[in-house]
């Protein structure tokens, strides 16, 4: 495949991700916003239909949108090394743009609201509990449902015809069912990317932009895709 | 496509959504409705079902149901001016049309809610911070996001056997991650055939149509139409 | 079609969506029940979802499960008197059926639940505000969109390929949006079998059946399937 | 089919189950847990979307995932008495691997959470009112549901183009509507694996397994699934 052309789409798509996804914690965490309040279940949804919305925008470059995913094909032998760092270059630079348009969107909600851990919260994932080792093990799980499920899919788990409707509903299931412990980043540029843009952004009253935490989102989707990768081989055996 | 087909299609579908649409709405905040106080996720499904219903049922026009969809369709010349005229006509009539419909179904609850802002929120949109620049930039966002995914799944990006699910699932999603800051209008019709309604109809205790922030979410929705019509060419390669 | 399957067919999927229609407001309402407070929106979903699972199992008769779906395909021609009056027997046979299996599923918690108004909620609907003619009115219209979209959906409006999960989301949308004046019973059957079971049953501590109120649920779905089955010709063009 | 194919597939599909629908119980109820208090709807969804998860995983086995199906397709004469012990025993050894994942993802919740009965809950169903005979038609009444659609959908009841969903939307629908009373285990796999995994891990300040309990979730899933089998020849007569 042409690496413009992936660069092109997973930049896209990612981007679109970010949107909706940094979007919906923007919608139901920032002072004043209409949805303020609305819970776990309003976020877990809201991600599921980003994914929704950015698999189908980046559908010509086959919708990795995340280096845990990539990381897997790679493994797998679908993508080339090439290939695979023209995709997450993508990821993270749709990533951050991503997360630019939400500060862009709720720039007024940002600008009012008191708490610098509710502006860092829109843009990066945290530990409720911070403890680096179970913190890493549960992304580490949590992604590595995600992209064992995408290769299920793939093998034959799910029709065609359905689209990109598996996968949001996967990511909405994984959000509300293994989310509680670290805000399930299960994607390194869906936290570095717009950690990065926090960091950049002159935002009004901003904190620190947490980077002790930084690599625990990184990691653990990493090692998770990997080891998808590894026993999908041996766990997914064709009918 | 015969312009008395796309008028009559295209009114039945917009009344439709608007009747649902602006239905939900009412049931969460009207006085003494069974769902009231259910929150921005219940408004957020019920307008994402109710794009679902007036998709379905005006299919034999396209289903624009939105202005910004037709300035897009025009913009890439798939439809005449001529039709574009009739389509932003139908949409208008079948927005006021469901708006009708709301104050006839919910007549008892209107008569009965004591406050006006509550009755005008059940027609048209309104802003969580009032800033008519930022307000702007949020529509236009969230009908770039609306419109650039529709030409998304027509160029590929989702089966045609999921009918009106995708959209559906599209605009469920922009309202919970990007409805926030102004409620998101993200149509032109949506917004403005229930203000004029509001302004027509002997509603009792009502109060003002807030015209002086009517022409956000018309002018905001038109140019994020477009704006998604223009990149669409670039950023939607064919894989 | 055979008169003994459709009976047979039509009382099993009837039987199906009152236990889980009438379950839900159970779950919701009833003192102690686990769901107990979740609300409208998931009243709404449950409903929908009852739908589903109704449809898909009476799928061998065309699955009605609402005598305002059988009058408007009487009037459309597509049965004749003789099998919608079987029709309706079966949908009545199973509505109270199911509202039976229903106090059986949460016998405890209606011993238990002191408020004899919760108790026929979980049956029967009723108004929010009572007002006859006002609340006539919105089960005309929530039906009246009901029957018009099952009949835009057979009419091309939606795939074959997606089964029971379109009427499901338009129930679920209909709830939410036109639920809050009347509960939204949206069919004969589903009010009126239940009611008679309530009347019949040795239900501890039980109140009225509201028998004053028990035709506009009767009445109004019946309307306004009527209506949608005339309108439907007009309006539904074939593109 | 090959033995060591069913256990493989079942044993991956269930633990996927079990992980995701044990989770979304820890997610809601485990202190300082970031879904903390989203509700019985939030459960309902997430059991769903773990099914959806599982059966994905496990088609190479015909995704039965839980005896009680098991044993309908025994009666059924679709599988082997022999194929009937290995598809229990890999669901059985599958419940347990899920539910120590689940106690792994939320370990520092589990050390911090001060109430036993909690902890207990994230594990296996309990009585909202404690009454053996009542609890156990409750399961029987929610599991025959639960077989019974799954029946209706392999014969013709749903298009196979939808594959899991029909089957996760349905547990979505009986929990939400049947739930109430017990939790709805509909599964004894789910209930007894996840018991024996309490009973074995040394969590911080566990209390009771609840021995006394346990058949309940056992007897009546299976009594559902076998009355559902029976059943189903006579009520879902082919078109």
């Amino acid at each position: 495949m042409d690496l413009g052309l992936i660069f092109l789409s997973e930049t896209v798509g990612t981007a679109l991700l970010l949107l909706l996804g940094c979007g919906v914690v923007a919608n139901v965490s920032l002072i004043k916003s209409k949805g303020l309040g609305s819970g776990f279940l309003a976020v877990s949804i809201g991600w599921g239909l980003a994914v929704f919305a950015g698999v189908t925008a980046s559908y010509s470059s086959g919708s990795h949108l995340n280096p845990a995913v990539s990381i897997a094909l790679l493994i797998l032998g679908n993508i080339t090394f090439v290939q695979f760092l023209v995709y997450i270059a993508a990821q993270l630079v749709g990533a951050m743009l991503g997360a630019l348009l939400v500060w862009i969107t709720y720039r007024r909600h940002f600008d009012e609201e008191p708490d610098p851990a509710t502006k860092l919260g829109v843009f990066s994932t945290g530990p409720a509990i911070r403890a680096y080792g179970s913190n890493l093990v549960t992304e580490v799980i949590g992604t590595f449902v995600l992209v064992f499920g995408i290769l299920a899919f793939t093998n034959g788990g799910t029709p065609a015809e359905l689209g990109a409707l598996p996968v949001a509903f996967l990511v909405i299931g994984i959000g509300i069912s293994l989310g509680g412990p670290t805000g399930y980043a299960i994607n390194p540029a869906r936290d570095l990317g717009p950690r990065i843009i926090h960091a950049i952004l002159p935002i009004k009253g901003k904190g620190t932009s947490d980077w002790a935490y930084s690599w625990v989102p990184v990691a653990g989707p990493l090692i998770g895709g990997a080891l998808a990768a590894a026993l999908s081989i041996a766990l997914l055996p064709v009918a």
